[in-house]
């Protein structure tokens, strides 16, 4: 055990005090981990739209202050009791939903929506005592997804740390702990091109473009990129994308511009996109009798998914996924090894690069759309 | 070659002459079958929905004179031009959607959705030279499906015949080559419930309690049946149908009864009615992580389905069938097979019988829901 274990760490961390407004790093203090949790060093995070989300507030219960971040590797430097699946100096990346191993969810092939450690959004506290493991003068600073990895050291449940290959670079292999395995995991795991095929991707951003990813290493033939901004199709060649739609180019809908290029539709559409008329665009711009259709963006509360029957009828599928499809101790492995086997190019999501002191700056690139990753030093 | 090959056979048939009105014994005149096109004798028919649809022809425009029917089997008396899978002899079952063995529907694995033979309702011709095979003092008399067999003999392009294996009883089979086949491959083919999951059916006409037998073959524990209408529930129990739901005695969304029945949801759910309410329960009824819903039922032109994307997200699946997904040349051998092994109880469906001359009492059973299929003995 390192000497820290046991005490209370005092280290930096970036809080939000207020919806909004810019990061303050701060000296905080990080209580020792409790039963099945574990307490993690930090070495790289990264900034994903969900933090921005959450960290704006515009559309939920605000919680502050609050540690974000939540794409993240780090190293191991004590564990609480009863953890037996990782120990001290083991790499891992944690994640913001959990495997806990044990429900009818995680003992499912096909679920990764564990019921103890689903995604939690409102909850900025630890399950096991509803307490903070941060604090500031004696006051809680709340947790964000169960990560808050904004923090030198940061406390999280052992069902939330993928145990990874020590020799897996941390400062690439951050950014796989959130949206880049999830549009992957999306094409890979849940529409399943077969090679030579045709897949429409909906949405250019980092999740998308990592959809698009596993599509070229599916080996799909036609990749084409949908996105009402054209500046992410220059980009989007990087990731194999072949084709682009813009749907303002278009007087009709984008499902028939596709279906035209397509003899019929495309074989396979992944949406990353979050808007509900992208999804059902989606949808029906898959090929009737085989086409399959995946849903990832998150959508705004009211919005309502409305299609015809008849387009199911004629032998669509339509799926959602969550975090594509992955359980996340049991499988990111496989995706850490996709990326040291060459197969996953994991460094073209990474565009920017900050010392943790600069992490606001991290804000700025990702509010003005120049980024689709930037990685966050915490050493530096 | 019968006698009979290459001349125009005059037989009998029961034609439609108007919407709605009681069909007619006529003697008709069958041409030879031109290429690609087969003659079949007919020996058992049976009555479905669909045939009663057309018959009353409220939706759509009316084509008469029409010689209706498309569940039939019956033994092969000449064959056209280029004719090579089946021989004078053969048993077939007629079915109204085809399987050209060329197509990019039917090159797929997944699709029976043929392009060339794909389920035309309006046409009332041979796609060959745009001519009905049937006549009457030099009339034309249209046919139905490409099927026509409410007749002694019919024409119908080979892409349209399963051959099955002689042993098969024909006035058992007959009714395979239609709504038993939907239902069942619906479930067996499409929704694929594991041994032990739960099933909901919605719509327990022959299709659902088809989709039901299916359910009780892959050993699903407990089948749900839904349905609005309380008669049905007792003659469900035979399919293998463990609990009933009638929507109408609860207050709150059949969904949510179903979900607090099932601790979430089901596993599997398939949707026989062709009513959209249905179809959005269906969907919303099964369990979040994995669940599969089926849609089967033909619904109106305008309907709707919606739901909220989240229902998508939390990882169901929303597919679509025709035809129970089977490819009716290449699978029906294999489900007449399921039948010979008697893994596949066919004689529950078949709840009454009559000589082809009272044709019109199977319309009074089915309209007045007293039967599942009505068999029409062709020599009695
Ligand atoms: N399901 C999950 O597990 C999971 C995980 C992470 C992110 N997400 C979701 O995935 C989505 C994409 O995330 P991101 O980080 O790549 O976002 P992003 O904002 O960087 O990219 C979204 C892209 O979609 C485009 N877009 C918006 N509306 C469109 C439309 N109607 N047609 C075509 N393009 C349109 C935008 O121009 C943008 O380029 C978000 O909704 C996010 O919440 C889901
Ligand atoms: N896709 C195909 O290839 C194919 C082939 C044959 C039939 N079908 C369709 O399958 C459906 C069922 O056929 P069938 O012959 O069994 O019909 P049917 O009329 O005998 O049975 C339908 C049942 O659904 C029930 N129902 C109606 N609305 C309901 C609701 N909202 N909730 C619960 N139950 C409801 C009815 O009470 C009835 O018992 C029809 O829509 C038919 O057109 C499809
Ligand atoms: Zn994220
Ligand atoms: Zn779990
Ligand atoms: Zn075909
Ligand atoms: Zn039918």
């Amino acid at each position: 055990m390192a000497s820290t274990a046991g005490s209370i760490i005092p280290c930096k961390a970036a809080v939000a005090w207020e919806a909004g407004k810019p990061l303050v790093i701060e000296q905080v203090e990080v209580a020792p981990p409790k039963a099945m949790e574990v307490r993690v060093k930090i070495k790289y995070t990264s900034l994903c739209h969900t933090d921005v989300y959450f960290w704006e507030a515009k559309g939920q219960a605000p919680l502050f202050p609050r540690i974000f971040g939540h794409e993240a590797a780090g190293i191991v430097e004590s564990v609480g009791e009863g953890v037996t699946d990782v120990e001290v100096g083991d790499h891992v990346l944690p994640v913001f939903t959990g495997e806990c191993k044990e429900c009818a969810h995680c003992k499912s092939q096909e679920s990764n929506m564990c019921n103890l450690l689903r995604i939690n959004t409102d909850r900025g506290v630890m399950i096991s005592d509803g307490n903070a493991r941060f604090s500031k003068n004696g006051n809680p600073i709340y947790h964000f997804l169960g990560t808050s990895t904004f923090s030198e050291y940061t406390v999280v449940h052992v069902g939330c740390l993928a145990k990874i290959d020590k020799s897996a670079p941390l400062d690439k292999v951050c950014v796989l702990s959130c949206g880049i395995s999830t549009g992957l995991g999306a094409t890979l795991n849940v529409a399943k091109p077969k090679k030579g095929s045709t897949v429409a991707i909906f949405g250019l951003g980092a999740v998308g473009l990592a959809a698009a990813e596993g599509a070229r290493i599916a080996g799909a033939s036609r990749i084409i990129g949908v996105d009402l901004n054209p500046s992410r199709f220059e980009e989007a060649k990087k990731f194999g994308i072949t084709e682009f739609v813009n749907p303002k180019d278009h007087d009709k809908p984008v499902q028939e511009v596709i279906a035209e290029m397509t003899n019929g539709g495309v074989d396979r559409s992944v949406e990353c996109t979050g808007n509900v008329k992208a999804m059902m665009s989606a949808f029906e711009c898959v090929h009737d009798g085989w086409g399959v259709a995946v849903l990832v963006g998150v959508p705004n509360k009211d919005d309502m998914f409305m299609t015809k029957p008849v387009n199911l009828l004629n032998e669509r599928t339509l799926r959602g996924t969550f975090f594509g499809n992955y359980k996340p101790r049991t499988d990111l492995p496989s995706v850490i090894d996709m990326y040291m086997k060459k197969q996953l190019e994991v460094e073209k999501f990474i565009t920017h690069r900050v010392p943790f002191s600069d992490i606001n700056k991290a804000f700025d690139y990702m509010l003005k759309g120049e980024s689709l990753r930037c990685l966050i030093s915490m050493d530096e």
